[in-house]
């Protein structure tokens, strides 16, 4: 799918699907009726009627989960807002197609196939401190690039980010998105000293004063204070959508990507579920505001998909009860 | 193994081996090295350098995960502690034994070996409110039935339980072990409703009352006031420790045989992480006074093993990312 404008992708948000009423109401019957006391499986029920309903199917399993992690290269690396080197996205991407990342080993563990796309890696974003770190035509480029690297077969995605610099341009667009100031929403990412963190937030409120359109509508910020890998990733969560594939939400630069088509149109995260809570600072108040609540919080702060790869687990182990647990009957166990 | 005296499992107890420290600090440094900023996959760090040092292997992988489900029989039923029916005990036993259990489902999805051990169900445990739960001997052999229930060959270890009326039991003994009333340590089990919960209060301070020497001892308390299958729990969690087999402690239940242990020889636990918190009343507390931190917090209160079952997905993300991940030097990264 190549977008050939904006209000192109407005229209297939709008037109996306809803969970399967019948299923759902299926799936939360079954689930009353298997060998534990009511509610004893906790978030994994809620998790896995969820999924039930997407799947159009009361006993869902998951086989075909997909990791897609998206690259993209930053303009503002420049302002010294990054521990690490611009280059290390290249080398990162080569590491990921050589199998050596966290990445890599999760998404093995997790059964799920795999795929990196780096995006015109050679071509930073303008520096958003200076103007918008996209034009339309990148802007469409990158999400449609997301869009199309869904395989629609896949019954469940995570998508993953590395960008050297991208939880500066998360963090400004956190702050276009729902306001506050640059301090709510930077953090350390890879690691930053208090200096560095300061340079942060201040790169944010110039972004911001850069580009004061960005405010006013959630496209515009992503075009503006996004990158290229951001996008993508808004275009993938949003054909997840269109073809009733549950998503697993990362960290903080993903969680910044989905709340766009949340503020684009309430309701457009309805097939995802957080991963888990990042350390990185903004993290907790991003997922307040798009109310999310985490599955795991282990105090992961990497990004690349992990900590949604390592949550696979969690939800094919909802599935797995959801879909395999005998029924009281079917066990022939007294019932409370 | 079969244990004479309780002398014998102090013996054993003290004779338990440390982790290897060489294996640690090459875990420690091969986790410094790996392509990531330092720190960034946060637990998930800690917990794979704790596992290879029991392992005695810097790049040690789980291959052989064992789970085991203890069943036993309360006297304590007859008090209207729960809200299911004691029968439901042997019930589920036939359901794991089928498969048809969420602990089925759960230890299939990691790969796990999974046992049952029914012990006695036919032959309750005495009322502890008329007196001790277990004479020595009864005790001796749950305690030997768990020890020798664990595989050595296995490389990670969950064990789970099932006991209509042992949430009541588990809290009696946390009552004995580290104080307070039975209000500190009451929780709804199954499902019972505020008088449910009000009787069992009660009867754990019917049951310290009538059994006043369990405050002095732990193992005292764990054969006064605990049941077969939480004493072979505790002889499993001790064989595990002697076969330098780290284990997942699951919910309330198992939190209190693993609480006799570290009451009885502090650091008996050092082999043991805390899978999940129940959303069982008296687990917070349970795992503060034996200072465990939850890998997972998913409002899961079944028991059978179940969280921590979940939980061996956690732990084996673990060990993929710190055997399985690139070096900077190897994949040719920037250190920042």
């Amino acid at each position: 799918m190549q977008f050939e404008t904006l209000s192109d992708i407005r229209a297939a948000l709008a037109a996306a699907p809803k969970p399967d009423a019948t299923a759902l109401e299926a799936a939360k019957l079954r689930n009353s009726q298997l060998t534990k006391p009511p509610a004893a499986l906790g978030r994994l029920e809620e998790v896995a009627i969820w999924y039930c309903g997407w799947r159009g199917n009361a006993r869902a399993q998951i086989d075909a989960p997909q990791v897609i992690v998206f690259a993209g290269n930053h303009g503002i690396t420049a302002q010294g807002v990054s521990a690490f080197p611009a280059e290390v996205t290249v080398q990162m991407v080569a590491n990921f197609e050589a199998g050596g990342a966290a990445i890599n080993q999760l998404s093995m563990l997790a059964g799920a196939k795999m795929d990196v796309h780096a995006l015109d890696l050679e071509q930073p974003t303008a520096d958003f401190t200076q103007g918008p770190a996209m034009d339309e035509a990148a802007f469409l480029a990158a999400f449609s690039t997301g869009w199309g690297a869904v395989d629609p077969a896949s019954d469940l995605l995570v998508v993953g980010e590395m960008g050297i610099g991208n939880t500066t341009a998360a963090a400004a667009m956190a702050c276009a998105l729902f306001g506050g100031t640059g301090d709510d929403w930077v953090g350390r990412g890879t690691g930053v000293d208090d200096a560095g963190l300061a340079r942060k937030t201040d790169v944010v409120a110039r972004g911001i004063a850069a580009n004061p359109e960005a405010r006013s509508d959630p496209w515009t910020a992503l075009r503006c204070l996004g990158g290229r890998e951001i996008a993508a990733m808004a275009g993938a969560i949003a054909a997840a959508r269109a073809n009733c594939i549950p998503v697993i939400l990362d960290g903080f630069i993903c969680t910044s990507a989905a709340a766009c088509l949340e503020q684009a149109q309430k309701g457009a995260l309805d097939h995802c579920v957080a991963g888990h809570l990042s350390a990185e600072g903004g993290h907790r108040k991003l997922l307040d505001a798009i109310g999310k609540e985490p599955l795991l919080n282990l105090g992961l702060r990497l990004g690349e998909g992990s900590g949604a790869a390592l949550a696979i687990q969690i939800v094919k182990g909802a599935l797995a009860c959801q879909s395999g647990m005998a029924s009281f009957a079917e066990a022939g166990v007294s019932a409370g």
